[in-house]
């Protein structure tokens, strides 16, 4: 199977894990719950799903606890989506191509679908069929990569970031997106009860795959449309921002994508052909026109 | 000990943990540290910290593992005050005597602070020196009765509970406000690995305080002054909100409150002696003037 198949493919097992998680049941109030699919499984590449799925396929885990663990990781960024693109952090109305979460609802109903969203992620790791001795650590870890010296303060950081050099930049960057990719993958590992060699070229994997994502991204703000986007361009250049772009222009981040690319080879390269779809996956990557 | 003292015994060794995890760090921007700080060490009971540790020494548990549980639910309670505070939720000023998060700091830091509590929360309770065999169940327990099944969707109904009738009302609560309770409850018996009968009636313990300590809160909202609550009073009515003690009056709340006190005592018979802390802190809830 290639790279678009195998990523459709732990897709479909993602969204059916959060889909069955997210039926209507009595206590959960209705329009919460429409709001809560909405914000999740209205679309996304369910990148981070497929780095655990491929993670954990490495080292032969159960495919099932694997999706569970993937959904957890998706809820955990569907959640990070819907309270940043509030009016009060980055005051976004286009996400995924559809209006945000605040303006298809409001914004009290948003804060709570990430706060819920946030709580099914924890969910979801520590239930069945996550086997109980790796589901506290899998918390732990999805805890420490989201939190305050995580994804949270990367964006505290980045509603700061008017400023930032080169350096402040990539911690920035590294807190906000690369912390919960480089947790994906430790994931998986985590989940495969990996040695402690093969977590650790995993963790490396997902730091080089946080920044080139991000350097993507940022390629994206200045070069994409909103059309292939499904969001808004050009706002970080609208609102001032440092981005790493902006400082080195796009010709070295260029050239920065494809030593990435090498050496997240080369980090892979004792998994060899196992890990051939993760290969292509920094590749996807680097390349990304959405 | 009387039930003070051991109150204050459990604020104290929850608020060690806190401030201990509340620590500056390199990669934790001060400002967001400050304000987390700000929103969990500055006042509070530690009612729900004092539930998981008399309960989980009932069976014995290491002290230590008590406290970080303990933290872990009273980081969960803090972030749900943050944002049940904001703008676009209660949009309350006044806190424990103080501005608000988003009034001392802003909104969007705010927003971020529940976020990384709430992250906190479940990196506490499956951190050491929690034994790691329990750190699933207990972080999945924290889990569900934070969600959209309990507090989350608790306090969805809550900001829509104009027009609610009795039974609204206590599903209302019970999911904002109990399942956390007797969540912390039920957290002390798995840390001790409680046999199934005591951890089903430390459940039903904390239901029942959970329902006692909102009608009591709804009392205080009707009698209380602001300087007694440390909070807006008199606002359920001003806002229009149905409450209990709206629809049965303060006398049948009073009785109710009586009513619970005696089951509480019942439900908690089989423990003997050891619980007589916890039959206080019925009485103390019932009782309550802050």
């Amino acid at each position: 199977m290639d790279f678009a198949a195998r990523l459709a493919a732990a897709a479909e097992a993602t969204n059916r894990v959060m889909d069955q998680a997210l039926q209507p049941s009595p206590a959960v109030p209705d329009r919460l719950l429409n709001a809560t699919r909405y914000a999740t499984l209205a679309g996304g590449k369910r990148f981070r799903p497929f780095l655990v799925i491929e993670s954990a396929a490495l080292f032969d885990a159960p495919a099932d606890a694997a999706a569970a663990v993937a959904a957890a990781f998706e809820c955990l960024h569907s959640y990070s989506l819907v309270h940043d693109d509030l009016p009060a952090m980055d005051d976004d109305d286009l996400r995924r191509g559809q209006p945000t979460v605040h303006k298809a609802y409001d914004e009290a109903t948003a804060i709570l679908v990430g706060d819920g969203l946030q709580a099914l992620a924890f969910e979801l790791i520590t239930g069945d069929p996550v086997p109980s001795d790796v589901a506290g650590p899998l918390a732990h870890l999805l805890a420490r990569a989201s939190g305050n010296a995580g994804m949270v303060g990367g964006q505290y950081r980045d509603l700061n970031a008017i400023g930032l050099d080169a350096e402040g930049i990539r911690l920035m960057q590294a807190m906000k997106t690369g912390r919960l990719i480089a947790g994906a993958c430790e994931a998986g590992a985590v989940l495969g009860r990996a040695d402690a060699g093969a977590r650790a070229a995993l963790v490396r994997y997902g730091d080089l795959l946080g920044e080139a994502f991000q350097l993507a991204d940022d390629l994206l703000d200045v070069e994409g449309t909103a059309e292939e986007t499904g969001k808004r361009v050009g706002k970080d250049a609208g609102a001032d921002k440092a981005t790493l772009v902006g400082l080195i222009g796009p010709a070295a981040a260029r050239a920065r994508l494809a030593e990435i690319v090498a050496a997240a080879a080369d980090t892979l390269a004792p998994f060899g052909d196992r890990a051939s779809v993760l290969r292509e996956a920094s590749r996807f990557v680097a390349d990304r026109r959405s």
